[in-house]
Parts: C-alpha cells; structure tokens; sequence
C-alpha cells in the first residue's frame, strides 16, 4: 500500500508553492469557475487558457479568441461572455481554445503552476477525478479558491467529498486539520448539499447579482469523466 | 435589538488589520498559549507583556522580569518556564508580571493590535467572554492563532463554541462563511471533545513531545471568569 499525504488549502494565501512542487493539486472553485471548466471540457472544447490579469484577457479577445471573463460574477464588457456553465454550450465551445479569467479561479491555477501537475475539480467530474487521483502515486492538495482570500462553504466541502472518496481505503497517511474539518463539514452537507449551501456567503451573493440559475446544476456529481489538466499553461481535457 | 458582524478568521495570514479597527478581537490559541494566559489571570498575575520576537524576551529577562517563552513546544533556554498552563502556578505568578512568547499565539496578538480591542479567549474563560462579548456593541472577529499560518481544528470549535454562545439570540446579522463552518464543526465535537481533539495534528505533536498533559485542563470550560485584554501593549485581567 502507497502512503501518501493528503492535505487541503483553504484559501490561496493559505498557499505555499514550495510544499508542492512534487504533488498534484487539485484547484476547486465550484461557484462557478472550475464547474464551468468542466463543462466547456464536457461539451468539447479543445483548449482553456487561464488568465488571471484582464488586461492579458482583453488582448487575446483583439487577437480573434473566445473569451469567458468576468469580475464579482458580471461578464467584463470585452469578454463574449461570463463564468456561467451555461455559457459554455457545445455550439459556442466545440472544437474552441477559450480564453478565461474569473474573480477567484483563474488566480489559483496560476497559484499552482510550480505544482508537480494541476488539474481541475468540481462536483461535476468528482468521480472520475478521485478514482484517476486514487492510482497516481503522489501527495494531493486539494486547493481551494474562496472568495477573495477567505475561506469558503462550498470549496470545502467539495474537497471534503474529494477526500472521503480518496480516504475510503486508508491509502492516505498523513491527513492535515484542513482535510479533516472538509470531511465533517462535507459529513453534514452531503445529505442535502443544496440545502446546506443555502447559508453561504456565496449564495447570497449569487442571488442578489441574479446569477444564482446554475446552482443545482454546479452540485449535480458526474456530469462528465473529463478531468482538466494544466499543460504548458493552458488545460486541455487529455489526462495522460 | 442590535445587528453586529461576526466573523472568524482561521489563520494570521488571512487576518486583514484594516477590516477590523473598529472592531473586538478574540484571540484564540487554545492548545496551549491562550489557555495559559488565562491560567496566569485566574493565579493571580498583574500582567503579561507579549513579546513576538525571541530576543525579545531575552533583553527582558536580563532586566529581571519573569520570562515564559517556547517555541515548537519547547522551552527556551534563558526562560524561566515554557507554555504548559501548569507552570502559570499561583506560587509562581500571583502579583508579577510575566513576558510572555509563544510559537503561535503572541503573533496573533500582534496582529490585532490595531483592532478596537483584543481580548484572549480559551474554553478556561468561555462563558464569562462570551457574556461578556453579548453585551458590547461591536462587530467581532474570532482570530484564531492556527499553528505557523496553518488552519487548525482546536481553535476553530473554540471559534465556534463561541460563536454559538454569541448567535443564540441572533444579534448578528452578518455571519461569514469561517463562522458557519467553526459552528458546524463545534456541533459534531461538542458532546466528545477530547475525543474529536484527538485526531488533529496538534494532539499529535503535543503526544510526540511528551506535553500532553494538559490538553484535558486546556479543554475545561469556565476555570476562570477573567477575561485578558491589552491595554498599551500589555494585556491586563481588567476588563473594564
């Protein structure tokens, strides 16, 4: 049996790169960034380059790319549109490279850059993710976005449901306070994760912007077995 | 009926000074530092001068004052004793005043120093500070000392021991994501919490360094009615 560490962050500043550099994180904004990803991967796009600086995303939209960006969850005026899942249908996304910069997502991908390997996770394409990341033989960080630096329910959670899938045969040696708490927190949830996401922070937010549409939709596991991957700084959906 | 913010903040590196000027600031660091400087108050002492810096306390000792100083759970060498609540004895400290450094919890008060008020909380002083918080008419901030910047699971069901105190009447209106987790997760250690502590990392590093032993004092709810609080730098049992 391979012993492994499994640890969780809560918020990128939380972050420290060096701790990482042989591990393979998984990055976790699941309202609404890294379900999004998942989707546009599912209805088959061809390639995601992540952006964290608008600027940079305004000069990819001059050079003729599609452009996913927005800030505080509206669509910035340049972009094509914003970090909806339901943006990124097939007849917009099929055969695409997409240019993509949010509030809270892009900035961790960046974040993980110097990381052994770092894929996408949400709700979305959870099984697959965890049975993939059960057969690597490697530390796993589970990264979440938060908002704005701070903790955040919903990440937590959704690495908490991560890590009782990735715990369920003990493969795991070394499990941090941060994972520990995901997996309560994910304890309470999971019997009724819609109700319980109903008190976060961001709900609110997503109800008072008019955006809170794709909910029930970013908390329906296994939409797709697609499993972003960072390669070259851009995600592609091969993950061999 | 008043409507105040309350929020906990998991780590010192997520703590944001500017956000809380205006507002009260609990210290917490319960295994061991605010535990024992709870004990120091209730055994009588005048006073605890918190000092982040090694060399620090070190000028301070060669002055003559009584020195407790450890890092990573070890006393160090020029200190009179390290951070165990035990060695804050009433023969020890009645009327003196001690400096006091720790690896965790005397950065944290540091930290806050620009906030309203800092006050130290520990399950020792649970019920008086948090009766005490009830009646002030300010937003307040439960800081938790984490261990190196890391989040922790003893000081956030600490944070949310209190936080279900402070909410029960629901006088605050604004509660962030950390809190709602620090109160969930304090619902599932609440009826065993020697049990739920014994699976964290700290529980872990305190049995390997053989300084254990006062996890279950550091865990005794109302020890004590005095509640720390810094005043010019000093933290003193006066609250008012």
């Amino acid at each position: 049996m391979v012993i492994r560490k499994l640890e969780t962050c809560f918020s990128p500043v939380l972050y420290r790169a060096d701790d990482y550099v042989d591990s393979i994180v998984v990055v976790i904004d699941v309202l609404r960034s890294t379900s999004s990803i998942c989707t546009a991967f599912a209805n088959g796009a061809t390639a995601i380059i992540p952006v964290a600086d608008i600027s940079v995303a305004k000069e990819y939209k001059e050079k003729g790319y599609l452009v996913a960006a927005e800030r505080d969850g509206f669509v910035l005026d340049f972009a094509d549109f914003g970090n909806s899942p339901f943006n990124f249908t097939r007849e917009k996304v099929a055969g695409k490279t997409i240019v993509y910069s949010t509030t809270n997502g892009t900035g961790i991908i960046d974040s993980a850059a110097s990381s052994y390997m770092t894929v996408v996770g949400s709700f979305l394409n959870i099984t697959a993710l965890s049975q993939w990341l059960i057969k690597q033989d490697r530390n796993i960080l589970l990264f979440c976005a938060g908002y704005k630096n701070k903790f955040n329910v919903e990440d937590s959670i959704f690495a908490g449901a991560v890590a009782e899938k990735l715990t369920e045969k003990n493969q795991y040696s070394n499990i941090c306070d941060s994972t520990l708490a995901a997996l309560d927190l994910w304890s309470l949830a999971c019997n009724d994760l819609r109700g319980y996401i109903e008190k976060t922070e961001q709900r609110t937010r997503l109800r008072e912007k008019k955006i809170d549409d794709c909910i029930d939709f970013c908390l329906t596991p296994d939409f797709t077995d697609k499993i972003p991957v960072m390669k070259n700084g851009i995600l592609v959906d091969n993950i061999l």
